[in-house]
């Protein structure tokens, strides 16, 4: 067993495809992570900004959770939707391109590759930074923590997608399960205490009034908690991963991820509010709004311990909705030769490998340039996201419109409101964040999209190029001039020269001066040679010593080639290679390497007149 | 002008190399600085050895002293005659091999090399750990500047020889005079005084007696100065580089080497005598023996200051040495076929890049392995230049007694008397430093032994396999058969298919099965190829469809012609493989490379019937 079938398991046959598909209980972990991890950072964020409030941020953080998830529902209705209307695979590329037009879908795409990369980067660097907080000694391993993670994710998912389902279903279950816990045992206490439980350990006392609730911090609040809802389109965009009924297993896989998202951002808002329970400020005396939560709820026991963990375990995963995702959007648009086709190639487990590579290496980039700190990557976030929601419901609504039928108007109606409310979201989160980050993925945003459209212009002239060839031309049948290198004359020269003059009658046979045994060189030529072949009647092969003062060996061969070419219209020119094979890597080391760089530099200046033969020869 | 014209010079034209000569002047600082600047470490090797003789030191180095320069002097006489006798180049390798047999040279070699090496690094680690004595703030970055140091030294020579000179003339002869001036003003000083001279800035005062002084102590501290004498061998090697008429130059140049070397150490032994100079152990309150000298004699005045900068550019620069001679014996050997032979040929600047690059990178890796820490290096060192001087020695007296001649018998003894002697040394060497560090280089050289032997083996079985060529073979004439794979009927595959028609009437089309598009290939194909060549009463290329369940194309191809090989004995194989050319390195990510991994993989598993041909399409 290679080390390559050991870590990426074995090839795949095509036909062994179906076996790898998902249903809704394995489709949870491996679409749903994300979003369901967002749960564990969405309040939050929108308390962090409220923390001004005091006391009045566990008022106002019902009010704008129940938006959110109201935000949530019709965003959930809209890719519903996209799923059945699109069932080989939606995602907002395709709803905007085909409805919106080809720059709107390009711009969508754009917007989520980028978020993909920045979804696999924030989802570990936030696993670690918890994982950090808790065990204060790895601190000075963040980066390496972060890496490493990063590795393990790539491995497993270039190993393919069923078994990725299993690894990441245990955490993601245990992580829903006693949060859904946690929710149950808090509500009935609230419940049975008139809505003033009091906590097994109680949170933080909330700090005093410092600013006024404005709407414009309402609207940030809104916009930060919304980070909860990334990663809601992946579902429909990953529609061909799912078992037959494709479109009934992928809309109930979403449904469930969206209900479990609405009980658990439900749950936290409500609790918050019976508990008393706000954001703390980061740095010293810094404590989870999800820690303080389960501790005021069950105390701090081992059930406190094990839903801290999954919490962990949960965010670091949550990078695996990116590598879900993003090598199925690099697919789509490699076919449409917006990216280079190979991605668009399934590799020996029937994933997209070059897809998932790309991806591995930009986040461990990002995760590199920005230390593996989740802070600093937030603003860069959300963006993408935002824009892509827009794009697709804004195409939706144009979806409706072509399609008519009797629910048009409502479903329009509720897609309009949606792509309104993300675009704010959009304009919001730009205008806040700008200055930190968000000027960056305002940048490269047209950037990819200008290097998508060269991509698709490169293909377009090469097919253009090479199409629709005529009949085969027979009329130029005539053997080829042969040219033919010769450092020294042996029997790998010898066996070349025969080939030669089989080919053709007209071989040049070039010889570089090297200065040394120019005398036996010529003795052997005639005996080996001019003498047998005289005799079988047959043209002498042209003998050129080429003079190399500066002791370049390549460039003269080039140049004679070319000059041969020039002389010859019309005429191809085959340049036969006699070349010493190495069996062993070592032996590279014992024998130049004239016979590579010379096939290159011919390959490089030549054209398509020049033919370049490899004769090997093998040590026995 | 180019980035590598910038950094190297323009390249030479071989008839350009009488001008690259060296006179006596200019071959000092080339081949002499290791070991003219050997006096800055040698005596004090020695006086490091007596400490425990306490104020008994400074008497019992003037024997010491002198016996090193008495063994010095025997080694002139032995390597000017060297020279004399082997006009071409006559190192050690050539000496010994020539006159004790092929192992005795290789052992020579072997030891030479590993010095080589190890005098760059102990010159760089040197010369940066006495910077880092005057700067202490540099102690960081000790390993970062010795790699600097290297580099900078690696490209100089990568210039060539002439330049080499001229960069380190400079320092040479400031270290040179410098030296002389401070030995001239002491001697003076000391011998109007009578030989009791005040100093102008009094040494330290000499320890007490802690041991007796006994033959083992006395050995140990000769050896231990004998490093003084490394670097004695350099001129003989590269007596090619000299200026015509090259023996008398190059013999003239070793002249003024050992003449200041023997002036420098007879100095430094007399003062150290007269001023009651003693070396210091190392860590606070350290001072080098040349520093305390220097103040001695001038007191610390800006002489001072531009000896001590002097005396270590000069140890970082003694590296130089190395680089000069290290490349000519790897040539040598490369030419006997005991290295790479690429090792042999001269690059752009006339100067043996491979043997400069090799020596660049052990170097740098020694380097980092023990931390640029001169230390932990010496006792590696040493070992391989007495070994080489007991051979070079031996092989002369050989040499005398197979020569004859009248001088024979005073010949034979100077030489035998100096092995004798260096081959004690290195018994001496090896005991006393064999667990600090002697064993690596112990080991190393039979291993070097070894691999060099087998590359020898390699060449001899290559030149036994491929030489002597018979009469050309000129009954195979038949056509080869053609195979040619084409993922697609495009305008790529139609060129490649007319060539191969226009080399053979047996063609096989190799299609690999992508379950697209099936129909449509089939009708390109009966239009454009079946269909006139029929009407031109040609034979039909075989159309063959191969079905590769796992998605692989490489293999199924591979597989094909390694099948029809097997089938058809005694014909050759043309495998033609359509490539489209990128033309900018950018378009190398936007198609796949499937053509280079397939040439690739023919080479090999393939075998000399199978040829490779390479039909390239490029883009308008």
């Amino acid at each position: 067993m290679s080390i390559v079938d050991f870590l990426l398991g074995r090839p795949l046959r095509s036909s062994e495809e179906r076996g790898e598909k998902l249903g809704a209980l394995g489709g949870i972990p491996v679409f749903g992570l994300d979003a369901l991890s967002s749960a564990a950072y969405g309040p939050e964020a929108a308390l962090t900004l409220l923390i001004p409030l005091g006391a009045l941020s566990v008022v106002y953080i019902i009010p704008i959770s129940f938006s959110i998830i109201g935000l949530l529902l019709i965003v959930f209705f809209s890719y519903r939707q996209t799923i059945a209307a699109y069932p080989t695979g939606g995602g907002s590329y395709i709803v905007a391109g085909k409805n919106l037009g080809e720059s709107a879908g390009l711009l969508a795409a754009a917007a989520l590759m980028i978020d993909y990369v920045l979804t696999a980067a924030v989802g570990i660097s936030a696993g670690v930074g918890a994982l950090i907080s808790a065990v204060p000694s790895l601190q000075p391993h963040t980066l390496g923590i972060c890496l490493g993670i990063l590795l393990v994710i790539t491995i497993i998912n270039l190993r393919g997608v069923r078994e990725t389902g299993t690894v990441f279903m245990i955490p993601t279950y245990l992580f829903v399960g006693t949060l859904l816990i946690t929710l149950g045992i808090g509500i009935f206490k609230a419940m049975i205490s008139g809505g003033h439980p009091s906590p097994v350990t109680a949170p933080p006392v909330l700090g005093g009034v410092t600013a006024a609730a404005g709407a414009w911090l309402m609207l940030k609040a809104f916009s930060s908690g919304c980070t909860a809802m990334t990663g809601v389109e992946a579902v429909s965009n990953g529609v061909r991963a799912f078992r037959e009924p494709v479109v009934k297993t992928a809309q109930w896989t979403l449904t469930i991820i969206i209900g479990l998202l609405v009980v658990l951002l439900a749950g936290i808002a409500i609790l918050c509010h019976a508990y008393h329970i706000g954001a703390t400020n980061p740095g010293a005396g810094y404590q989870s709004v999800l820690s303080q939560l389960t501790a005021a709820v069950v105390g701090k026991n081992i059930f406190y311990f094990v839903t801290i963990a999954s919490i962990l375990l949960v965010l670091a995963f949550s990078a695996n909705t990116a590598f879900a995702d993003f090598p199925r959007l690099c697919r789509l648009l490699a076919q449409d030769g917006y990216l280079p086709y190979p991605m668009a190639i399934q590799g020996r487990r029937l994933v997209y490998t070059i897809g998932i590579t790309v991806l591995a290496i930009f986040c461990g980039i990002l995760l590199s340039i920005f230390g593996g700190v989740t802070d600093r990557l937030i603003p860069l976030y959300a963006i993408g996201a935002f824009l892509a929601f827009t794009l697709s419901q804004a195409g939706m609504v144009m979806h409706w419109k072509r399609v008519g039928g009797k629910m048009k108007r409502s479903a329009m109606l509720i897609n309009g409101f949606g792509a309104t409310m993300t675009a704010i979201t959009v304009v919001v989160v730009t205008l806040t964040k700008f200055v930190e980050g968000a000027w960056i993925t305002v940048l490269l945003i047209p950037a990819m999209i200008v290097l998508m459209f060269s991509i698709r212009r490169h293909y377009t002239r090469v097919q253009k190029e090479i199409a629709n060839p005529g009949p085969i031309d027979l009329t130029q049948m005539g053997a080829p001039i042969v040219v033919m290198p010769a450092t020294s004359w042996n029997k790998i020269a010898c066996e070349a020269l025969q080939f030669a003059v089989s080919l053709s009658s007209e071989v040049h046979v070039l010889h570089v001066d090297s200065g040394e045994d120019e005398e036996n060189a010529r003795k052997q030529w005639l005996e080996c040679v001019e003498k047998p072949m005289m005799k079988a009647g047959l043209p002498v092969p042209h003998m050129n010593v080429l003079k190399s003062p500066y002791r370049f060996v390549i460039n003269p061969i080039v140049d004679y080639v070319l000059e041969l070419e020039k002389k010859n219209p019309g005429r191809q020119i085959a340049v036969i290679i006699p070349e010493l094979v190495q069996r062993h890597w070592y032996q590279y080391f014992l024998h130049n390497q004239r016979a590579t760089w010379l096939k290159a530099a011919l390959l490089m200046k030549g054209n398509q007149r020049i033919v370049v033969i490899n004769a090997p020869w093998y040590l026995k």
